[in-house]
């Protein structure tokens, strides 16, 4: 039988910071939850949550432009097909969204945390006395190495300039005359705009999950939280298209027409062996 | 080889009305991204992804007050403890989410649909000529013949009176004074409470599922969408308590504390029969 | 503090028939798995472990011809697509497949259950001293009033005879005719398919849904666990799918060209209304 | 309008190996599915599916020992916890397999592929000349220093001895006596033991990961089908467990009983600030 240090060990086992709860009452990082309903911006309540403490209304404001830009980009990114055939399939709205949220990974939704993992590092190196460029250069040349050619946060396969960016950028750009930001990583991010620039015609401008890593590290969130504030705002988009796919009434919805097939590749048509040793 | 009216068919295949793109070009319901950004509030951008039009400002409000009363209930709920355990599995943020998400299902997070669907079912009745005690009562036993005792939205587990619904029935009676809405959906929800209070001591009270399906209908939202909007609130937290899980860098989580085990109700230790006829 | 007896309930609150676990040893079902491993065939052990006794050998071949029969029907189907989708977005092998497996629901998964719990329902009449026509016209009626015009496990889109379907069947006979299984259900089946051809010039033919639901209530199968055999077998073809695509290195792969593009149904350019009004 | 090449591009974006199919027709690598049915193994089913040859009938029956071996391990596994706590939220068997699939990741389910991808580095520096014990350190200081001290497949925090890990051993030897696998891979994974244990009173004894990865490479697979591999077995005991769970008809089940609660480590009851300058 158990002891009863092991049932306290139980209740210790799923300790955490984030909310109270006793009948009666919900407490999420110490504020009575009627006390922020109808007071607080929805952008503030995400920021409380994942953090901890309540940002000024410029920080609340600067996270809700970030979480208004990454909403939607169209049905041909994987996370929104698959959220519309999924609904197709016979599974809740939940499970249909979560079947895209999953595929937010490190290729499709993890640019932005590694654009801020790649920073943070550059960062690091200047607070330890390097100097910008020869960091900048030295920290492009590691991840080259490590991971290929493609910079995270540079470039984009549709978009030459991305309006997400380039707005995004004039509100840093207000947040830091207006003090409610450092500037230390718009600064970063300029320089490796312009070492990727070095010697281009023409040079990737920063993307939105670029510009959206410099914002969120400005505003002095985590790495993986950049990740996590992609999830919060790209499952706007897959709730809408998840939901329009639902008004349409399809059933089992393939990923193009039945009528175009598909192309086989594969071995022609041969037969088993005869006789009894098979497999 | 496909014809061209297949390939016509390929681009009408993922027909969609939500976001227009074109290279430097990014239009959410007609309007230009670079215009919403910094412009519009997190849940207006929600609201108009979702429904295709803006909100008015205090429309926009309400919506956010129901997305900031749902964010969080602690690590008890399933959703909750399963993003915390998958996060100690190995796999990304995106994923332990999405993890999360897909079981807000039927049972965990489907209430607040069904609530809507019931006060809509009951105001259906009541345009059509119906008196509104019996339309509810009607109802009432239709869906207690249909899915069982609980009616969704009224009562709660833990909470005898929970301080979220209350709140939002605060917010949603200046909202009625103020004509924002219309009140319709209110007033079918107290008809519902009074008719479960009959000739009870302790009758249930209506909960948050209750109360946010009555405001989502008064702000003219899908039944469904009713759902979506739980799912994005709750996203919040189930991000939220995934990264403090990542932070304590454990390694396969289960759900108990090992030393604890679990109760083995099984057969007792058998043998296989002898011989080589098994299957 | 919590009480010792919560203690217990922590371990109780777990309990569970299926496996046994101790340092060095692992019971599934009351057999050392070292007992189990080389001699028992996989088919086998999937039936112990989800019904708690070993099956017959024959039963055996006969739950491994389904498991065989619905490994894969090429990438059209939302299931693979998504997995394939899902491979090139950055995200593990085992999440890939997940995403394909969270599909497979009612619409696109479920036609095997469904069909079991129709066929289960007709046959409990019987039982109860129905006539087996009019049970099944009854049961057929009911059906469609309450779910619409498809009938699970008769017909399909693409398949007028599936070939998977008359193997099983040829396998059924045979196994009917050594009195491995009693038949009850083949009959069953047979007598829906002849109401469902009355009338018909080209009545629909019993599909692979159907027939793998006939053998697995011969065999004595629950018809949620008729789901879940299609999801082990299924599963299989979307890891193969996954696998083929990870080795072709694509990324963030949409479900068509970029170059053909989408269409686009929604509203055209229009611009927010100027001042400080906004939501 | 697109243009008929384009067409030609949708059905050559989903071009596969795996399985054509036609009406009446499905061919799974070349083979009619009704050849296949009743006649191979499931095992050397899943082989052909995921490598596009069979095996022999020994390497399906060593492959089959694999799958059996890992089926289930109980419900403080988080991949069973999860799939038990998924279905009392009201979404499908699918569903919850699904959840319970998706955390099988880099540290639940991955080991095996790791595992497998170390044996083959170190396998392919002795193809190039280097002295097997000599590789064997290289290798697993290089992972030490990448990845911290647990090498995967090595050492149980349960077992000490793996009664899987020991069956399957006395398999793979046999197979070598008789030829059926080469052996070269199973005396890797013994340097690497050897390795381990030098100057330890307690060495790490080779776990059913390592077991599993080093039969696995003997028989040709792919170091991500290790991973692959398992998620179909574990499949089976999530099935399992979801099923039985559901049969028990709890609602919303939590991690521990409700009565325990959790310890709540946060910060202390606090007030919003007075005044309209929130954020």
């Amino acid at each position: 039988m158990a002891e009863p240090e092991d049932s306290q060990s139980a209740a210790a086992w799923w300790e955490s910071a984030i909310t109270e709860i006793a009948p009666g009452s919900i407490r999420v990082r110490g504020y009575a939850i009627e006390d922020l309903i109808g007071r607080i911006s929805f952008p503030a309540m995400i920021w409380l949550t994942l953090r901890g403490e309540l940002p000024t209304p410029r920080q609340a404001d600067l996270l809700g432009a970030v979480l208004v830009a990454g909403v939607d980009h169209g049905p041909q990114a994987p996370s929104i097909a698959i959220a519309r055939m999924a609904i197709t399939c016979g599974i809740g709205l939940n499970s249909a969204i979560a079947s895209g949220v999953n595929v937010l990974g490190d290729v499709h939704g993890g640019a932005g945390q590694q654009c801020m993992e790649l920073l943070s590092q550059i960062d690091a190196q200047c607070r330890g006395g390097a100097a910008m460029d020869s960091a900048v250069a030295e920290a492009l040349a590691v991840w080259r190495r490590q991971h290929g050619r493609f910079i995270p946060g540079f470039g984009h396969r549709f978009h030459g300039n991305d309006p997400r960016a380039e707005r995004i950028s004039v509100l840093m750009r207000e947040a830091v005359a207006d003090g409610v930001i450092e500037g230390r990583f718009v600064a970063l991010g300029e320089a490796v705009r312009a070492e990727l620039a070095r010697g281009k015609t023409s040079p990737p401008a920063m993307n939105i999950d670029g510009t959206a890593a410099v914002l969120l590290l400005e505003l002095g969130f985590a790495c993986e939280l950049g990740r996590g504030v992609f999830v919060l705002s790209r499952s706007v988009g897959i709730c809408a298209h998840a939901f329009e796919q639902l008004q349409r009434g399809e059933r089992i919805k393939g990923p193009i027409p039945p009528e175009i097939g598909f192309q086989f590749s594969g071995v022609a048509s041969r037969k088993l062996p005869d006789g009894e040793n098979l497999p």
